[in-house]
């Protein structure tokens, strides 16, 4: 296994190289975690030494132009205003943050849909039950043939007493894009909030804040934008700012600073913590720009061409059809098996996948028929040789099974 | 004054080798973030490479027996079940995790004290707001005479509607040691629960919470353990758990393993984050715990001993009192400066302090006349001579203040 990874992953040493990944594993899971270049880690590395020199000087005088200099470039990465972005340690937290702010009436109705993503299901979940609100579930199916699917599905659930709706700009299970600033026009235009969870979008596919004007909108930095773990955004709309609150009350809450809107002060400090993921986010959207000749556009087309690609490769593989069109993935594609794998259970698959094949890549459990979807992932880092090596792999699981 | 600082702070070389601090500041603030020794860094880098080499296998299988082997160890230091513990970045965050998670009404009383730090006197002022519960605060004198003066002071303000007290362990802005099993004791007999932040206590005192027996405790392992920024605990006994919930509710909600409490399924996993500095809580106890003969015991002596040391060379070189006995004080003293100083604020002090004599000592603003208060802190790196150096400062000050 060993050897025929390394052979396999030896094809393209000019981009591994900038990254500390294993290179006995054929690593096609970037969407769970993402993975940090060294170079940024070497940053972070600094920044650390930096605390450590004298903790008080850092955090009294280096600690706020750091802060403000990463959402700075983050701002500029996102066509958002810096003064409507917190950094969070991820969207999760995001999520909470803006969901554990509002108040619900017994009453309301909390609309997301079946495609959403189960941490932030649970948190909808909490605040409905606190509240007697309800949540109501958009079922998008899947396979989906176009975008005016998920369209049509989500505001066919909407009613009069809709109060906010929890939508992932990119679903993490299935890798859909959904077309977002559509949606939250439509929904704004109703007089409904919209929540973005945004995990897996900056970086994956273009984002511009201010175009798609979402009410509450938050995303990772450690996974498509390759910062540090731990580096997220909330972008809250200017006007809603004041009834946003940090999961963490800490000294924002009665500052005497004025230099700062409530909601940064408050978000900024949320207790002592190492805050060197977020001031590497603007590095990492730098380091990441710079490595290939046309920046982040030609990144991004390079990594959902080599998705697309392949995605074909493992359907050609298994001799079945992509689930949906090219244009609503980015550079996650995940595809229904075969019902023949039934026979394993989503952990009992990947587990044999990484001990046996050395190969790393996300296999999702699914509430209807096929039960299994498999999730891969195209970072620069990735060659076609690694989807072809996981394609000769399932071919020969399946065959394996159908003989069996 | 580089010069000057390098010369006294090289008095003291064979500990201050194990830290990263800048040799021209006389560093008498080990109480506000701590200080980690870069032993404990270089664990912490490795877990992070460990960590980049393949997040998902990190995430997947190293993760929970690192995090488990680190809490261990604490809950061995602290003498509580491990089973009683989780991590949390920091003890604020803590303090929030509890209140916001209880359901105050209107007509209840939350107590707590003058001494109480901002942060967690503003997450008490917040869930008193969104409930209409009442904060009712004991104003214990400073300087003190004894214990029973703290005792009194908070019981005399306990009534029939006290659901909750909110009290330090020790006091960030006056660093008195409160009778914290006493209190939580007398408390609980008439079934009032109390919440101890804890943020300064553990590796400045001895902390035992099967003795203390509180029923929520939250602590910091960055400032006196000196694990690396955003490493800290929260304990809550065991029938409270199931009321307790993480800030951030993720898939420890609806998570189907039960080889843990909900509890700890549930704040284990608050979203994708970096976890090294939990993991080095245990790797800092023990390297701390072995850089004097005697353990932990005589390194929290030894500190203790230290800031005795040097408050009594502050207060000789202002000719001033100290404001409470040696018992009431761990490894941080407080001092109320001469009237003299209130011509300062407590940033101007502290920058001159700073900038003219490259000191770095915390200087508190207080609610009563004398309005400055001087915290000096004692960590093994530091020297008798570095109290010596800002006693002699302060005498000029005072002077020059006097006849100016």
């Amino acid at each position: 296994m060993g050897t025929e990874n390394e052979i396999i992953n030896s094809i393209s040493p000019c981009f591994q190289r900038f990254w500390l990944l294993d290179r006995n594993i054929t690593f096609l899971n970037h969407g769970s975690f993402g993975a940090c270049p060294g170079h940024v880690l070497e940053v972070q590395a600094k920044l650390r030494s930096q605390l450590e020199n004298e903790p008080l000087r850092f955090f009294g005088r280096e600690w706020e132009p750091l802060l403000d200099a990463s959402r700075s470039g983050l701002g500029t990465f996102l066509g958002a205003d810096e003064e409507d972005l917190v950094f969070v340690p991820n969207a999760t937290t995001g999520v909470n943050a803006v969901l554990r702010s509002l108040r619900f009436a017994a009453d309301d109705e909390l609309l997301t849909t079946n495609h959403e993503y189960n941490a932030c299901r649970n948190a909808l979940d909490f605040v409905a039950s606190r509240s007697g609100a309800k949540v109501v579930v958009a079922n998008i199916p899947f396979p989906l043939r176009s975008h005016t699917q998920i369209i049509e599905t989500i505001l066919g659930k909407v009613t009069a007493k809709t109060r906010l709706v929890l939508l992932d700009h990119i679903t993490s299970q299935t890798g859909l894009i959904f077309p977002i600033q559509q949606l939250c026009r439509e929904l704004q235009q109703r007089n409904i909030n919209v929540l973005v969870d945004a995990a897996h979008a900056p970086g994956m596919i273009p984002v511009n804040l201010r175009e798609i004007d979402p009410t509450y909108y938050t995303g990772n930095c450690h996974k498509w934008l390759c910062a540090p773990k731990g580096a997220a955004f909330l972008y809250v709309k200017r006007e809603k700012q004041p009834e946003i609150r940090p999961l963490t009350i800490s000294h924002g809450a009665n500052s005497k600073l004025t230099h700062k809107s409530r909601f940064q002060l408050e978000f900024d400090w949320m207790g002592t913590d190492d805050p060197t993921a977020y001031m590497c986010v603007s590095e990492a959207i730098e380091f990441m720009g710079s490595l290939v000749s046309d920046g982040w556009d030609g990144l991004m087309q390079r990594n959902h061409e080599l998705v697309v690609q392949g995605r074909e490769i493992i359907c050609s593989a298994l001799d079945i059809l992509p689930p949906c069109s090219e244009e609503m993935i980015g550079s996650m594609a995940t595809i229904p098996l075969p019902k023949v794998f039934d026979k394993y259970t989503h952990m009992s698959l990947h587990d044999r996948l990484f001990d046996e094949f050395g190969i790393e890549v996300q296999i999702v459990p699914w509430e209807i028929e096929p039960k299994l979807l498999i999730r891969i992932s195209a970072q620069i880092y990735n060659t076609l040789e690694q989807y072809e090596y996981l394609g000769k792999v399932l071919r020969e699981l399946a065959f394996i099974l159908q003989t069996a």
